[in-house]
């Protein structure tokens, strides 16, 4: 089992005095089988006044949270130790999983056990997908488009925290220092819906889960009896010194997916679609010659492509690799997908914004005469080239069941303002801010 | 009252012998005012299984059919008296509505009343708004445009069917000479509903409008007395020798207008609300010098733009004037709203796509000082132009109330192919047969 | 005579006192005719190390200093005084010139009289272009393509001296408070040349030009008798307490400029033509509709361009209108024209790049159907609207005659570094300070 | 040494017949060394009245002629067996050199030697560069950039006389029907010069080159004979029944190729330059992630371009890869270099138009990391890959010398129209007929 030689390792921690202050025995600083967690929690969004942002909805306060974290970046790592023992310390009854290589980073730092599970770069293994109900980011846009890409081929992501770290991102909502009120906020969401406005005030017990038993809440960080049960949920009431104030539910923005299968025409039964939180890309790659893409919308033939590549990317997809090549900037609420050519041999091929719902597809022309073209999703290149004949189809995901319930999409929570107001502020401000977008004429202030 | 010297000039006609072949006094060569006409008729649209083209339900036949053509062209006035003719001698309850200047042009040509009413550049009087069911257009773009803007104050636009007339058009659908089959398609729209399947087979009489006394045909098509009661509608198996095939209804895309209010800081009450088809635009005009607008979205400082000027354009408007100044091309179910830059003084500011239902507010500048911009509405200049401190609000029309019932919107009746293919077609068909969208590059052949 | 009411006024001052430390008739105050001044100078232009920068090498020490200012800012009204008394302290045999708004607006500031003359918005009448010498311009981009115009119709533009006034600009090179530096570089440009590298340091005479009479310097900046001989020129050794240092000349950018002709197809004899610095557009101005314009390049014809309009821009002005409306920017040293379209209904128009000494004739399509357009030359509008069948002619100044000589273009003053280093820097620093070229996303600091 | 396989091969041929009429030793069929044959001949160009094309002028007729074709495609082969056959009879002393590939596929079918010289795929043989007097090519823009960079290493390309065959292209001049006149056109081209307008009207002998021996003309096409000395330059009077007519020269289009080094830090001693005659790309190739580089212009820090790539291109590349980037498009008289960002992370980074003299350096910036990055010249991707710290010189070549002479560039054989006008045409026709240049909207007819 490839969790062996982690589990052993965690014997040799030296530097966890300097975090924790009880005696421990050396088993919390463990990393444990993900498989030992409870089950997901799949949390509700629901309809609110602000716009289009949504709602999220606990059933019970979430168990499990993972965190990832950009690699190679000491003060992030140092960062995710600080997170980790905030949260041990204020939410005991939280599971903490780390990605293998964070978890073997830093389990020797904590005096708690950690759990992690092997995940392949691009795709978390099905038992991590059944296990997490929270996700935290440390990083940059990439981190958050990797966890999203752990739930690749998930219908269900779960609810994506992200603190950008220094690395500047656009999709990053959460400045570091504020990562209290942050996890407080998630942690809380919903908690207020089950006793109207009297909760809290009355600090009568949150509902447990249903299938949670009773059981008395740790009071030490460091017990590790806390640990032994690891799959005990505890209603909200249980995190002492709560002042739960307006019982403001986090904010989620729905981010749409998109649907990717790279079909072989020999093959028979295609593959399981992989989603794409920012894009999936056709490109020349290496070959230094141009790429002839045939594109299907709506299942009629639009027009032959003769490029380095094509991008098909989602409204969040629209300010990364579709605006470097000239794409619109789509807020992440219209409903759309982008079909963004890259340095197309044509004076007339205009980006197209098309519904959400347009099946899109890319097919090598025979003309490539055997060449091959690289695919990329949000960045990383997919093992498959595609080759002559091949196509890459692409439509985008349904964020509303047929019951009109919120279940796609990315849920990243957005960061509000005090007063209350809604998301749009951070695009805007990322439009601004971080793009730059109609930075005036003149000399620096 | 203004129509008198159109009904008086009503007497003068000579050359009604060529076209009428029956006995008639020459009240048929009449002007009438369209006061007299039936109260409008309000059509439904389903929901269909073809993507989001939607389909078209009469109550009842429609009554009153207002044509609107192009100026100053005599092959396009030809055209409008042929198919006048066709609809009253095929159609004989409907009631023709022309704009005054075509009334006043073709009337004599007519051995058969119609209806006018002086309108106004680009506003249709409320008794217009009250009376037309149906619109048919012949002419390019700027004819639906015009027909789209004589209901620029109303809720509901009347369903388009549009015409194009060699004038080569984005918007305009069917081809003249399709427009027996075209008319018939969307004159019998929903017949089919209320008999099942077994409507026209078993001919039953359709159900006339509730309100609609009951009443012989005339049998003579230039019989006056299928006129002295015009507000008699007919059910649809009037219609004879229909042979009503499968039913099939007219296809309808819901084009979103875009609300446009002009306020100024002093006035009180902000006057209502301009319907566009295509986009409003502020623009410096005749001034040779930049203007500088203040853009808020959803109520929030965005940018000030320093530019010739900037597009608010609807997803149909993005093949227009936002095309021009660089946008992308969206398709226009897609629900949003373009903000495009004309000419901005900045390296940064990229064309925006944002959801349909952000309010966008566009101030002129202090900064301007006391420099005027013009304002345009799908192509017409307003007669207010924007001063210093003055707004432009812009916000998208809801196509749907609350109880999902779609009412705004203009309708624009689709051409399906024969074999019932959706408009999906007409669009990308647009693209690459009108814009020369991604022309390949390659010696002419 | 037009100059009577202004040389009334002078009689009027009352603040002088503030300025002039001594005593001084009223006469010193005066307005004087432009006419009473010696002839123009003529400087050669050298070839130099520095890429392709010139140096400037005057005959004789500038005698005709004409200074142009923005209007309606008294900071700069402030400037101007201040930089007049300057020149007339240090330099006393320099005359100044001043636009006869100024010259009403300071004149009583000053101790000393000021030439003027009657000139019209945009072009200097005949006496004003050959009595300048030089030209110093206080204000932004604006008051440079202003003091350009006033010689729009001549050969010959004098040595251009821009200092930005707060008003950011990208042709501005100096700052105001530099003006000391910048001044005495100009003033002494070239008088090494014809001693050697001896000159200055055996202090010889410089070398009047020819015509002039010997004369005793005026030791007395105030002392009207410097002003009773202004034709008399005087050699720059009498500038006292020069400290000549090494030299240096003053490095010219000649900025080549665009020749415009307005031509109606009637006309016989075309009008003389009008030189551009930064671009001529024809545009749509107030009228909403497109313009449709025949472009012919070399005497072929190119293409119909259907757009709001047409510029022809001077690399120099390739970061104004043209790179608003998307043009590529280009050094104003690549000899070039630009023809970038605005707002073409293309999707396939890309701006050109053309050789300067290529003939670009613009002409108003029959298609207008007796639509005008408007042109405008360096952002003022032509009183002359374009009618359908009128031509516009452009093509790129010689600024090298047959022998070789540099002598048209605009004669722009780059400010080198202390350490010699050539304009270049000031070129690529605009792009970065002014235009800010690929500014980096990520957060401000 | 590497030709001895191919001259084996000569002996085999079995189809000669079909082209050759005349008995003949197997020996015709040969592949020669091209070090057999006498000394390249350097053209002049003098400069004409038509703008800025150039006139051909051969010292004494042109004699070993180089023809380059595209692979693969057999109408091609047909049409080079045609050509040479043309020339070899028309033009007896003149000698053919084929690339080895060709040489092996075609020998067999010409009843005469071919020489040829291994040539690696980008660049000849030093042998070959100083044999070659005139290039034809057959193919499309492929084939002419492949001519072009067997002199990627040499001061002085030949003359290249280009005939478009079928692949369209946007640098092929002339097409192949043409091939008699064109050739006769570029062979004569200068023949006047020497003997004033009466020249061929006396029928003089022209002078042979200095260094011929003078020798009697080879009657017969295939006699064998007239190839034991092919180092005989014989006279244009030589040529058979030309009927000189004007004696119009061959007009040459100069185009600025660029000069590159690839520079690791650590290297003593920099490279030899390579010329490009379309552009160099440094671009990230097969790494899904950006690339950073820092650019210098000028010796100047400019920007840090985070993107896909970053392209310097000659205005003759400017409707090649750097059109696709978004570049505009520049005449191939401008001398200037185009710097233009491929997919910048910028919404600012606008394409740069510079001085052909500009030096402009790229370097790989420690920011990447380690990674690498592709460098490809003229679609041609370097063996060498830029490392972090290395460095890209680029500038561009000088095409006249001081004492004013034109001696670089890639001289490209215009085709005039028979009424003598000039190569304007060519490109103003590729841009509407090749690049549908603003192809306007509308219906196909
Ligand atoms: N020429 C280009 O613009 C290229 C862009 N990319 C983008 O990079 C993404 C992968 O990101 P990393 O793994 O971090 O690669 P990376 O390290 O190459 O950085 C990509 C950059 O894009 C930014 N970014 C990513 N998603 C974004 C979004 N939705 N909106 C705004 N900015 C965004 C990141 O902050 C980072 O600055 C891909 O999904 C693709 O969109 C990838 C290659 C080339
Ligand atoms: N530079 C430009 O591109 C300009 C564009 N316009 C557009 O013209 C419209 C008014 O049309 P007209 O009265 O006919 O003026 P017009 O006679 O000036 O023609 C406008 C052109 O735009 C086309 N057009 C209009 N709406 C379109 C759409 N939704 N998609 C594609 N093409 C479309 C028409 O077919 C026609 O070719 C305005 O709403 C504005 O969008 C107006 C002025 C300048
Ligand atoms: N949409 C646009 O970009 C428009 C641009 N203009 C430009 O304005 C010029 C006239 O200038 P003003 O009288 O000051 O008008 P203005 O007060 O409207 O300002 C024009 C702006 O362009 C800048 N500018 C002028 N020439 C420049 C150059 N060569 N390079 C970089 N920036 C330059 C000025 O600094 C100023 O910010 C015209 O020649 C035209 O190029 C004029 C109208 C519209
Ligand atoms: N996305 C793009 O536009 C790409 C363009 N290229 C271009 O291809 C060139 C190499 O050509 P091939 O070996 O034939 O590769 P290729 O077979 O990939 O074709 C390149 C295309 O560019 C055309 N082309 C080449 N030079 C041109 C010029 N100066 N002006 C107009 N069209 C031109 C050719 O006709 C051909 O259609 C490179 O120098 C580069 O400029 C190479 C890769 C990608």
């Amino acid at each position: 089992m490839i969790l062996t030689p982690l589990l052993k390792r965690s014997a040799k921690g030296l530097s966890w005095k300097s975090l924790c202050f009880f005696s421990s025995t050396t088993s919390r600083r463990e990393i444990r089988d993900v498989a030992e967690l409870p089950e997901r929690l799949h949390p509700e969004y629901h309809d609110t006044k602000h716009l289009e942002l949504l709602c999220l909805h606990w059933p019970c306060p979430p168990r499990n949270v993972l965190i990832t974290k950009k690699n190679s970046d000491p003060s992030i790592t140092k960062s995710l130790v600080e997170l980790a023992h905030h949260i041990h310390t204020t939410y005991p009854h939280v599971n903490l999983i780390l990605e293998p290589h964070a978890a073997e980073e830093v389990h020797e730092q904590l005096c708690f056990p950690v759990y992690s599970s092997p995940t392949p770069r691009h795709e978390a293994p099905p038992v991590l997908r059944n296990k997490v109900d929270l996700i935290a980011t440390l990083g940059g846009d990439g981190t958050i488009l990797h966890a999203s890409s752990l739930f690749a081929t998930a219908k269900r992501v779960p609810p994506i925290l992200s603190f950008s770290m220094g690395t500047l991102g656009f999709l990053g909502e959460w400045k570091f220092k504020e990562y209290k009120r942050a996890f407080r906020e998630v942690y809380m969401s919903g908690a207020g819906v089950r006793y109207g406005s009297s909760l809290f005030e009355e600090d009568q017990p949150a509902a447990p889960c249903p299938d949670a038993p009773k059981e008395s809440i740790a009071k030490d960080p460091c017990d590790s009896s806390a640990h032994i049960h690891p799959s005990t949920p505890m209603g909200w009431s249980s995190i002492r010194g709560m002042s739960m104030g307006n019982g403001r539910g986090a904010r989620i923005l729905l981010r749409n997916r998109l649907k990717v299968q790279i079909v072989s025409p020999s093959s028979r039964n295609p593959p399981p679609p992989i989603h794409a939180m920012n894009e999936v890309i056709l490109h020349r790659g290496a070959d230094p010659h141009l790429a002839i893409v045939e594109v299907f919308v709506g299942g009629r033939f639009l027009t032959e492509a003769v490029a380095d590549g094509i991008i098909v990317s989602t409204p969040t997809g629209s300010t990364a690799y579709s605006l470097s090549s000239g794409g619109s900037i789509v807020h992440p609420l219209v409903s759309s997908l982008l079909l963004t050519p890259v340095c197309p041999r044509s004076l007339s091929f205009r980006p197209l914004v098309l519904p959400a719902n347009t099946p899109i597809t890319l097919r090598l022309s025979e003309k490539n005469r055997g060449r091959e073209v690289d695919v990329s999703i949000d960045g990383v290149k997919s093992s498959v080239a595609v080759g002559v004949g091949m196509e890459v189809r692409v439509w985008g995901e349904d964020i509303r069941n047929r019951e009109g319930v919120w279940c796609g999409g990315v849920p990243s929570i957005v960061r509000g303002r005090e007063n209350g107001a809604g998301g749009e502020d951070h695009w805007v401000g990322g439009l601004n801010g971080l793009l730059k977008f109609n930075y005036p004429f003149g000399e620096e202030t």
